[in-house]
């Protein structure tokens, strides 16, 4: 079976750009509304897997992301890291005099709000930033462009007059690449799981000893309050290391006697980064 | 002086309320465009105070709040728990019936997504909450609804037709009360600080080892890539118990040792919640 792989968004959205990253050539996608969509996808084998977003630099973590990662049973098969760029697009023959309005989602106009405004362009919120493209290439409005990313120029006969229009340099998307089988063991791979400790003094902090004191390496912990249980916190830890390697198999069997639960997301090859452990 | 407390956002904002929320009468605000505006009047002494978010249930930690943190040198005075609702907001005299379109910010319109599905209404994007509001009763745009507080309904002399309309009930943001001078003493205070290790093997564990053994309950711990240092991190830390009192003037002590770098946010009451120690 070719690979199917899940998206929330339209064609064009940043997660398709994550796909075409990864995966490097041509691939079959499958866009989702939202979410539960994308997680009902890939349980009922309408893809065989799903880029999923987990985290931003400029935004955080994606809280939602991680409560369907606990609903479901997948494991993680591949981080994908996506450095996100913002274009100006217009219909073909528009010119920058021609602009006065300037459609994307409220987060990418603020992101670029420093270049709207040394340009007098009006901003418009949209939806999303891909649907920003689609709609003006249905609705073919004068005297306006959209910020979005050259993919959806491409795939909506855009033109790009500027590219990475953002005032901040410094914004990455973290995506797991979800799916049902385990991946190849890679020669730096990462781990991550969720849990939960139990009501006791110091108990993260014994929970992180079983890593700490086998030099294993973390690379992001994240309490969050628990839904439904306001303010009672479940942590989102990745590691450095195999849940295979004798020493991260050790840590992980303590950590499930000591933790309330323990959710394994999986062991995966570690994106190529300047990460550091913490 | 009476108090003059800054927000970001327009009248009627969230954030308004959770001035309104904590003051429990009138005060004076004094609204800002956005978060670099809002901590340049407290630093120009336009405002006294300045009400900033810095956590949602749902959207995670709100990054650029604990980067300008880090920029200034103000004191948290508090922290102000916020639940947050969306009612469904009107021109008088338009009816359940009347209505076809509904304006709020995207995040807004996502977490009403299945009220607006039952109702058939069009989702239609706006730069803000408050601003659906506001500019609904400036245009009197016919067949419109807007999702936004029902302060922003008052204010702006909207009718509310529907409250509480939101899918998801748990939906909290967490906010810092920023002052100059540092809150008298409570009897159950919690302190905030920013942080980050040194590159060495466990240097996380170590600096939250003098935490640990000394009984100081954790109620916040994240980390974050640190700006233009992509995947190096800085953590967010909050604990129970107050700088002046002794084992956690003695862990703070330690950590700066420790630490490649210590910023305090300050001491602070804790809100009333059911928070627990990690």
């Amino acid at each position: 079976m070719s690979p199917v792989v899940a998206f929330q968004g339209i064609p064009g959205a940043n997660s398709e750009i994550a796909i075409r990253q990864h995966f490097g050539g041509p691939v079959d996608v499958y866009p989702c509304h939202d979410l539960n969509e994308l997680f009902n996808a890939l349980q009922t084998n309408k893809a065989t897997s799903a880029m999923l977003p987990v985290e931003n630099a400029l935004a955080g973590s994606v809280n939602g992301a991680y409560e369907l990662l606990m609903d479901y049973d997948f494991v993680v098969q591949a981080e994908v890291i996506l450095h996100v760029h913002h274009a100006l697009v217009v219909l073909p023959g528009t010119t920058m005099q021609d602009i006065k309005f300037v459609r994307s989602h409220p987060q990418a106009l603020a992101q670029c709000d420093r270049f709207l405004k040394r340009h007098s362009f009006t901003p418009v919120p949209w939806h999303d930033t891909a649907g920003a493209s689609l709609d003006l290439a249905k609705d073919k409005e004068p005297h306006t462009a959209a910020l979005s990313s050259t993919l959806a120029a491409q795939m909506y006969e855009l033109e790009v007059l500027a590219t990475e229009v953002e005032d901040v340099a410094f914004n990455y998307t973290r995506f797991f690449l979800l799916g049902h089988e385990e991946p190849a063991r890679a020669e730096c791979s990462k781990t991550s799981l969720i849990f939960a400790t139990r009501h006791r003094p110091s108990a993260l902090y014994d929970c992180l000893g079983e890593f700490a004191t086998r030099g294993i390496n973390l690379t992001k912990i994240e309490s969050r309050p628990r839904r439904n249980r306001p303010w009672e916190p479940v942590f989102f830890l990745d590691f450095e290391g195999h849940w295979q390697d004798e020493p991260c198999k050790e840590a992980l069997i303590r950590l499930v006697q000591k933790a309330s639960f323990v959710k394994m997301l999986g062991s995966y090859p570690a994106a190529k980064t300047e990460s550091v452990g913490i």
